[in-house]
């Protein structure tokens, strides 16, 4: 039972811990990356006709011997979670991780094909949700974590530029289609048809299939581009600046975790690396950024010995506190 | 007439007051939204001749009962915004409501439908006008409020882009004239003509059902586009900063607000939840910002207790105030 | 005598002074955009040629009375502008304003006109010309200004931008040169050739006059597309930051002048409306800013005498100047 | 062999140490820097049929001349750079060089030449190879290093951003293949070929040589482009945030170390140029910024001795201090 114990530690170990680092789970994390990025390669070549009839036989065996690759990674990672936090009964810690994010996306890599089995799917929709595997790759890359952080935390803002730029194309798409539709009864048959034009035209794409001929169409496209050019990319500059402060964030959050746990554990930075290293691991931040702030600390201190008439934090004379 | 009042005050609190929350208040709001979109479907539903002519009954049916809906909702709103202060008289303050932007966006939406039974108005341009039931909408959209304050603050911004952009059109109009007019006399036979092609160049929808064809034409194109791809895009950058500005002084404002009054009031963060509640509501920040803000006070709290040599406020270490 | 100085100064006053407002330098002002947009208009009718041969009569005669009144405009500002410094000579005022941008401006909005007697200008080319009066408008419209001088400041970023798209450029232009040459010999015979398609690429225009056709043109063309897109876009970020940052700075900049003044000369805010008019002026900044800072300058007070712990800039509890 | 150093110290000052001026360092530079550009120009010109047939000759040697100053250039570098540290061994010195990126871009701007004297390279391959001859303007536009740095420190970020897009490429291209595949079996052939119009689409380019034309397709194309039109206009906000920030960050990290010197050294401002411009050069930056920098030192003192309430760095006032 101890050995039964000790496997599933290790098997916790290796798959689930970010932080522990070993030869082998190394390995199996570039493996199963290098299988996710496969399997999306395979859906897609699947789609191209002479391809596929020539490799049939091989497409089909490695989409099975995938599903059981991840099938047995979703098994092992629900039972050894339970070694995450061990003062918890196991099923509770299991149960809690089925709810995870990341738990779910696992669960639709591998659904499809079981449903499969039961209910028969078409198979162009099938390789669409194949191609869910992708998301699986979220959990191996920080900056993607951020990113879809971000777009979580910036969503009240995203819904209020979709929800305007979904007014101006009704909007724009109803004024085009009571200018054009006498010269173009085609392309500006109705509202919703003309609304392909707004939406081409206001995100910028400008496929040109359908334009505006009329004079009074060229000037409201031409006044409607102007001014809606913005909105289209607001997402974007709204991403950046929350990317933006979300990195910031992190950096200031880990500076005064670091700068507490040294004031109170009494650390020397230069010659306790070992317990940098566990804070740093505590923390989560990369290698480099750390280095950063450790310079930083250094330089401060240096400052704060020779000149104490200079402010540490932004090196600006402090001349008030000479004066007590 | 103490009946009378009370069921005034009724109204006002379930349709008017923000921060009142019943059963009943939120049945309203989510009704009138309901209904608002419902009519813009209408709208570009309607514009669907095949389906217009199918259902033209019941078109015409939902189209009266809103109407009657959305005027039974403004005279109500008239009646019972006087108890929002009842210190003043109800007349001066339904008159202070009508001239405010939200009433005027509830009087553009029900106008139109009244002024067509005195004055005939071409069926289509109705049509349009009954978009601006959308606006409506703004209303309950707290993130489309502060996206439209944004808009208007930065008016100035705005204003300077969009002269440039103007000045831009017009010298890139010119320019092209004098270069393309020979060889394509028909698409570039004035400088208004051609500047169709200089909006869809500057802002990059680029439709392509206009292109220079000389090479002078294409490097004078090539040589105004790189330099002008960036003026067009400004509008969204100074809109994502000013939302981003506008977000964060927010945030200031309400923490500046909690604090002050948590030091005057004495409260505890921890126990008088009513009393956080209260503030919340006054305020109006949503929930989740304000755990934020409270978990930020307990983090500092606690650096205050722990280790005195940490500024509260940035984490870095104070020597100076420990050397007086 | 005394009677010419005091003409000469209600001139500079009515004609030069900004911050000088009376009813007179408001038509004057007022009469001068509209006379310069009229302008534009002109030069922008005129190139349509029915209209032009209809009206020439009536176009020449505006073009006529227009160079007038600018030559007066300009003449007159020469004459009055040695008021501006009254311990200097006029003529060294005089010349120091002729070399400033403004004055430059107004010169090249009057002198092709001129020069047209002397030399042939073709008609066309001097149209153009004459489109350069639009920027006399720069001089009403302070935002255009900021603007300006955020271009200004941040052309060693433009520099480096519009560098790296020129390489980008070029770098595309041959690659797909290489790879689209025989497919597409007239469309990409030479690489100043398909840089055309290059640019259009790389600004997200896309016409869609040129695009690759064999299968690995579509695939650098698309890799191009994804890794350069956001290059040409970056001057409108660039933009926008450096926009942000300039007004930021103007508040701050008026703020702190504020705030000293208010000491030195210990104004109250509440009652010496003049004084703080006259900084304003001073300052240069619009009265609704200035009001922004008066308010949060009463809050900060109140929060100094109501609640000392609590810091009146950033509104965190301060308990280490307790502790003293 | 004392000439033997002093030469070789003459031609490290004037062709590697960036901070020595002299009218020989700055012809050399000049030289250099139009020769690159006169590469660039002959290459691009050469791929025009007519002119190169005409020119052969001189372009040829042209590019002879170009290999053989490239080469010079290349040796002495090797050679001189031993004196940029004369503590260390002149071979360490020059091998820590050449593996410098600088010294890689010049390498390969003149290895392709010396290549083909061993293995054959296909013309058209060599001319592009010449290209990068264009990085080596790289040493001589300090922007440019800046916007590369920046462009490397927030890769990860970049990275995301172009994970995201290939995912959203890879769906749309699956969804608008299953969906448009029937109505159009030649554009929407396979995922692949799908992907054309997906990354066209995202990236806003939307040449318009390949559309949806179904109604599914046009809706499911309009619904991508909505939500996916900030992604790809993402790149430029985190490369102008990220530009904003690096650029911010240089000038504080100036301003601390001059501040620390001055304090350190006792200099003073106004009268020690030699040294504020010793200072300049060893931090590396222009002018400009440093006067602004010394104005706002003497308006700091200033501020100090008159006003001693208000704070230095922010000009608030101070009543906290003296209240001590």
């Amino acid at each position: 039972m101890s050995t039964f114990l000790s496997l599933r530690r290790w098997v916790y170990l290796n798959l689930h811990d970010d932080n522990y680092r070993s030869v082998i789970s190394t390995c199996i994390n570039y493996f199963l990356i290098v299988l996710i990025v496969a399997n999306v390669g395979a859906v897609i070549l699947e789609s191209v006709q002479p391809l596929y009839k020539t490799y049939k036989f091989w497409f089909n065996h490695f989409e099975n011997i995938s599903i059981v690759v991840f099938t047995i990674e979703y098994l092992l990672r629900i039972w050894s979670v339970a070694e995450q936090d061990q003062s918890r009964s196991p099923w509770a810690m299991r149960w809690q991780w089925m709810k995870s994010g990341g738990a779910i996306i696992d669960l639709l890599a591998i659904l499809p094909a079981f449903l499969n089995f039961f209910v028969h799917i078409d198979l162009r929709v099938l390789r669409i949700l194949r191609l869910l595997r992708l998301l699986k790759l979220t959990r191996y890359f920080v900056s993607l974590q951020i990113l879809l952080r971000v777009i979580q935390r910036e969503r009240g803002s995203f819904q209020a530029v979709i929800f305007i730029l979904v007014i101006m194309i009704v909007m724009t798409a109803s004024g085009i289609y009571i200018v054009e539709n006498k010269a173009q009864p085609e392309a500006f048959s109705s509202i919703p048809k003309s609304m392909w034009w707004a939406v081409v035209t206001l995100t910028t794409v400008g496929y040109g299939d359908v334009t505006p001929v009329t004079t009074v169409g060229k000037f409201l496209g031409a006044l409607i581009t102007i001014l809606g050019v913005g909105i289209a990319a607001l997402p974007a500059g709204i991403l950046a600046s929350g990317l933006a402060n979300e990195l910031n964030q992190r950096n200031q959050r880990l500076e005064l975790e670091f700068r507490q746990l040294l004031h109170q554990q009494g650390l020397n930075i230069l010659t306790d690396q070992d317990e940098l290293e566990k804070l740093r691991q505590r923390v989560g931040l990369p290698q480099e950024q750390m280095n950063d702030v450790i310079i930083q600390l250094i330089r401060e201190r240096e400052a704060l010995h020779d000149t104490h008439s200079v402010c540490p934090h932004c090196g600006k004379g402090i001349s008030l506190n000479k004066d007590q």
